[in-house]
């Protein structure tokens, strides 16, 4: 975890923010499966300003038709999310994930219109709302603010770590929070969420600002995550706010609004680096960071093209110091730029290392840089010595694990 | 090999053209390797008429700077290849390059403006000229319209497969012919030339025709082509004019235009597909077919999404019919179009099945579908009903040995 000065990581994730409860069950959503979890409640005792974020993907699963439908007054007071089964491309799906939040709001006792839904699994198969019919009443009775961890375990699929973030913080002399889960580990591309994440805080903010604040957040997080290079077709961000912390509420850019946006920045930065970590069969994190580009959007798109190359991610799983390959997908990001200015470090634990200069390779000792690589969290540092931009990206390495997990994924 | 009609394919690659000869011997560019041949060089008795495409990385090799520069009054006579080193990124590659081109110029007497250059292999490492200096002589010597497969074999890296092809046609009651050669298995992008290809005819031909069909064919065949999506630092196609052919000189878009740019398509279409199903650790060719979208660029964008998928080709590599990742990923192709009104089809020699109406799924047998993707050539057959335009893309399964390739090959 990367840690800010002024945040303070807590437990709790979704639930460390004032009014959220949370639970997860196992409803035996994908035929056979009766141990894992796989369908959890986000609650909060107050309806919510709300923001979202969707795919770009022009297929769109029917949870995302209907929770947009829900969004329309800004307002949210649950979220109801099932593994197991995207719910998408497949018969009467919006009609499913209506029923989702009908029987979410029955047992709640809210307007199903202030219910917020979410599916993650196999595209294209009919899901079978019955076992949910049957687990949501003892789902919506199992909801406390200590068992946000259930809640993780019910949204993952081939997730291997559950991903849950919180931070405390001061805002006026008061106490604010901002916590976080989501899941993601393949189908993860760069473009638009990524992912299906759940944020909350306790934070009294505008509409309007918190909109803002996700956008930005996200444009920086989990937009430059890559595992696959495949957008997914379910991803959505949920960002509730209970405005229970009592502060001053923030209705301008001021120092709040910055305090609260790098609150966010600490729970979403956090939750991107450890998916692209737990990314399909990775057995490192990497991340990519360039300097001195002469824009955001050129220091942005090198970043992504380095952490989505096939050939990088195959020689990092090898810890081969394969810059030829790094400084190739260099070459091919978008944008105009100068390479032979351009110098590529190697880091870790073990250490940091040169081996590009100006665009063309420097004698290095192999063995120091498969040392340096063999650490389970290496940095590739890009230089472009010709402005003053940078960006950061996150990735991971491509192995056998990746292909066994995606051959195999649904039969 | 995909047969065209008036277009009889023909041995002797590069050589089935009148007026040229190849060969290619062992130089040891790559220590240790004594055993491939890895020096090539194709040569017309006559000064050609050449058209050149590159790569559009800005990371370019040296080869292609030199190539470029010797291109520029659009005659060339030889062209001389290495593979074991890119000589890309690295010290004194471009005095390297033209010293390749100065070797070759001496031992065939003709000037070093008229050879062409090309490497393939490592980026990043200093290139040894002194194999090379010593192999050219008995290179040149070895020329022979025979000896074509010896510089395919000569230009390899990771393909397993010897890429050339070769077809003759009537042209104005003149035999006339195009033949070509390519190589390429990694590093491998539908985003300009994508892999060194060589390709000659005899039939004579205005220079900039020569280089509008060249673009054309290329659009239609290179350009649809993905093993990783990852663009090359030394993509380069050369086409090569003898006009011995003696057929009236094609000065303008007439019949005789129309027959040889067909031609060129058999040619570079059936290298591009051999290249894809020649792709890294690649089981099966997988082409996708998109027909009845709004717009060509539409077409083009959906056809090339799907092969590039990494959860397509995993899901493909196990037989598997999860159409969920084909839609998924005809879904964030670029361009504006409907997506409820798809039809996906998948088909191989065993036979033709549908697995997606109206952008849903429908019921199949899973037994037939895996029957069917368990050819090494299976179609994905996409149809948008928004329109009358179409495109074919090619690519490969994703497979363990992709990653077993790609993790070892510098070390």
């Amino acid at each position: 975890m990367v840690k800010f000065k002024g945040y303070e990581f807590v437990d709790g994730g979704v639930c460390a923010a004032e009014g959220f409860t949370a639970g997860g069950v196992i409803a035996g959503i994908k035929a056979g499966n009766t141990t894992k979890r796989d369908l959890a409640m986000i609650f909060c005792a107050e309806r919510c300003k709300t923001a979202a974020l969707f795919t770009s993907n022009k297929v769109k699963g029917a949870p995302i038709l209907v929770s947009k439908e829900h969004l329309k007054d800004g307002y949210a007071q649950a979220i109801i999310v099932n593994s197991g089964n995207a719910n998408t491309c497949n018969p009467d799906g919006v009609e499913i994930a209506k029923e989702m939040c009908e029987l979410a709001a029955e047992a709640l006792d809210i307007s199903a219109e202030d219910v917020l839904v979410g599916s993650t699994g196999v595209i294209g198969q009919k899901l079978d709302i019955k076992p949910i019919r049957i687990m949501v009443p003892t789902l919506a009775k199992s909801l406390s603010a200590k068992n946000s961890g259930d809640a993780v375990e019910a949204i993952m699929t081939t997730d291997t770590r559950k991903k849950e973030v919180a931070v405390e913080f001061e805002m006026n002399g008061r106490k604010c929070h901002v916590g976080g889960m989501s899941k993601g580990s393949g189908m993860i591309n760069p473009n638009m969420a990524t992912m299906l994440a759940f944020i909350t805080t306790d934070v009294a903010i505008a509409q309007e600002l918190l909109e803002k604040a996700l956008r930005k957040v996200n444009a920086l997080t989990y937009n430059m995550v890559c595992v696959d290079g495949d957008t997914s077709t379910n991803d959505s961000i949920f960002l509730m706010s209970s405005g229970l912390a009592k502060n001053k509420e923030i209705i301008c850019e001021d120092k709040s609004y910055e305090v609260f946006v790098n609150a966010l920045y600490a729970v979403m930065m956090n939750l991107a680096r450890e998916t692209a970590r737990d990314g399909e069969g990775a057995t490192k994190l990497i991340e990519c960071i360039v300097n001195n580009a002469p824009t955001e959007e050129i220091a942005r798109s090198i970043a992504k093209s380095v952490i989505s190359s096939s050939l990088v991610k195959a020689a990092l799983f090898a810890a081969d110091a394969n810059w030829g390959r790094i400084l190739c997908a260099i070459g091919y990001a978008e944008g105009d730029f100068e390479i032979d200015r351009t110098s590529v470090e190697l880091a870790s634990a073990k250490g940091k290392m040169t081996v590009c200069v100006d665009g063309a390779g420097i004698s290095f000792s192999e063995d120091v840089a498969k040392e340096i690589l063999s650490e389970d969290e290496v940095k590739i540092l890009v230089d472009l010595h010709s402005g003053e931009e940078s960006a950061v990206a996150w990735g991971c390495d491509l192995t056998f694990d990746y292909v066994k997990i995606n051959a195999e994924y649904r039969t």
